[in-house]
């Protein structure tokens, strides 16, 4: 097998404006997460410090830019699962934090729950010593403007669907051994109601590792993928119908889009190393670095190869 | 088909003295269920009908009587699901209200999320005119030594395994065209630190409900149930396999508590109509109400059968 690590910049209808700075931290997030997978040989560390990379890169809503609840806050969502004991670690309601996606591997590592939120959340982050920011600290200019827009247009059409900013960030990793894991982080909704948490942080939604299957992580409607627990599906066509990740991706997604009329988009690898990427909205970028190509894409079809060297 | 609602009242080591309470309120919320479901023909209302019950009746883990966190308090965790649309509702940290079911039912009808926690929840509760109870209002005499004793103990020993309080509860029904759906709610488990969430809220771990398929709702070992993704494993091997909901669900959780030493229970009912009862732990009490039929049990192989009339 050859180790990989595919990174996911959110599904949604991405402005031409923002696609090369999409571009640049997306790849830099693959190549980020490949570097540490060479250096530790962990997979959860791979995808752990892929999507730290997107946390701190402000085009990406998780981490600073994250977008902002009905209130102008920043709630961030966070999971992280290692496919070979099934260990998990999730986080939601979270303020003040660079890193969420490392909190939530706190939760795994040194909980005795795998879940916690709000207040919890924040007293495990302060108790393991994570810096704890200014109140505005993870709040972007972008960020404000946007939400300043939604306000206006949602009071003046309640029902009008409004265009879906880019979502979430996300990553899986296998290594030469078939160990998989995942890992997702996301500022959640626009203009959502402060308490509101998606299917990012949830096992079997947005988030989920099984070196017996493969790993997984989603990104777009974030009620509707945990409605329909888009991870589990896939995945249960794969271990139970002989489905490849990407023909058991396309048909999950392709039904929940039909039937609930919300779009979403997933990055996947099965315990063989093959790859899933897929989804039903107009863009989501990806990237993924295996051995010295570096592929990346961001509208269907789309796969751009580039050599790196590895000393970079 | 013949319409029938079955509940749980946790999976766990139920003390002897608490049998005969169990097992009157158990039945008391199986025929509560049914009842709703004769005079209002919705599946939804014979679920949420059924949790009340139990969330009211101080034996069980759920609104008065839930187990309490390290501090001392009351959080609770519900999950509400109709398998006819596949929509949902679910909340977490909840505190001080006597039906957090509802309030889940709440945030699946009057809002525009899916899942709400903490003061995000209680604020929906509050605009939709729930009682506000006073602090310690859902603390019972019980849940209170629970706490003391756990906390000695646990001071004790660190690693040292307690035995598991009687979890959660929750409901499963079908009506004569074959819609389902599924409801659970808990106090969490003894002792939990604040922030934390388990498996009941979280669709695909703790409940789920799709016509398609079945409904289902688990208890025992939260971070296991959500981490093995109990209900989404079980409904998949009853989608892709062909396996009956009994078989599944003892396939599951025996390979569950086989690969991670924790113990769970499930009732489950699928799309025909056939039921699942199955659990690792020493007990789970259960009863469902089908026509004049009321059956009931608390240990493996139970199966109390009492022919009950209407007009009660």
């Amino acid at each position: 097998l050859q180790p990989i690590v595919l990174v996911h910049g959110g599904a949604g209808s991405i402005d031409d404006a923002k696609v090369p700075g999409i571009k640049i931290g997306i790849k830099r997030a693959a190549r980020s997460g490949y570097k540490q997978l060479q250096q530790t040989g962990s997979v959860l560390d791979a995808v752990e410090q892929a999507v730290k990379s997107l946390e701190d890169d402000s085009h990406f809503n998780a981490g600073y830019g994250s977008v902002l609840t009905w209130e102008g806050t920043v709630e961030m969502d966070a999971a992280i699962m290692d496919g070979t004991e099934m260990e998990a670690g999730c986080v939601s309601l979270v303020r003040d934090i660079k890193h969420p996606i490392t909190l939530a591997r706190c939760v795994m590592e040194k909980s005795r729950h795998r879940y916690l939120a709000g207040d919890g959340a924040m007293q495990l982050a302060r108790s393991e010593g994570f810096d704890i920011l200014p109140k505005a600290a993870l709040i972007t200019e972008i960020a404000q403007k946007s939400l300043n827009d939604y306000k206006v247009r949602r009071n003046k059409s309640e029902n009008c669907k409004l265009p879906i900013p880019p979502g979430t960030v996300g990553a899986v990793a296998i290594d030469a051994f078939g160990n998989v894991a995942a890992a997702t982080s996301t500022g959640g909704t626009m203009g959502k109601l402060p308490g509101r948490i998606g299917d990012s942080p949830l096992l079997g939604a947005g988030t989920y590792a099984d070196n017996e299957i493969g790993a997984i992580s989603a990104t777009g409607h974030g009620e509707t993928i945990m409605r329909y627990n888009v991870a589990s599906r896939i995945l249960a066509l794969v271990q139970h119908k002989n489905c490849t990740i990407q023909q058991a991706a396309e048909q999950v997604l392709q039904q929940m889009t039909l039937r609930f009329k919300e779009t979403a988009g997933i990055i996947a690898i099965d315990h063989r190393g093959q790859l899933g990427i897929y989804f039903t909205t107009p863009r989501m970028s990806w990237a993924y670095q295996k051995g010295e190509e570096l592929h990346s894409g961001i509208q269907a079809g789309d796969n751009q190869i580039e050599v790196v060297c590895d000393e970079s």
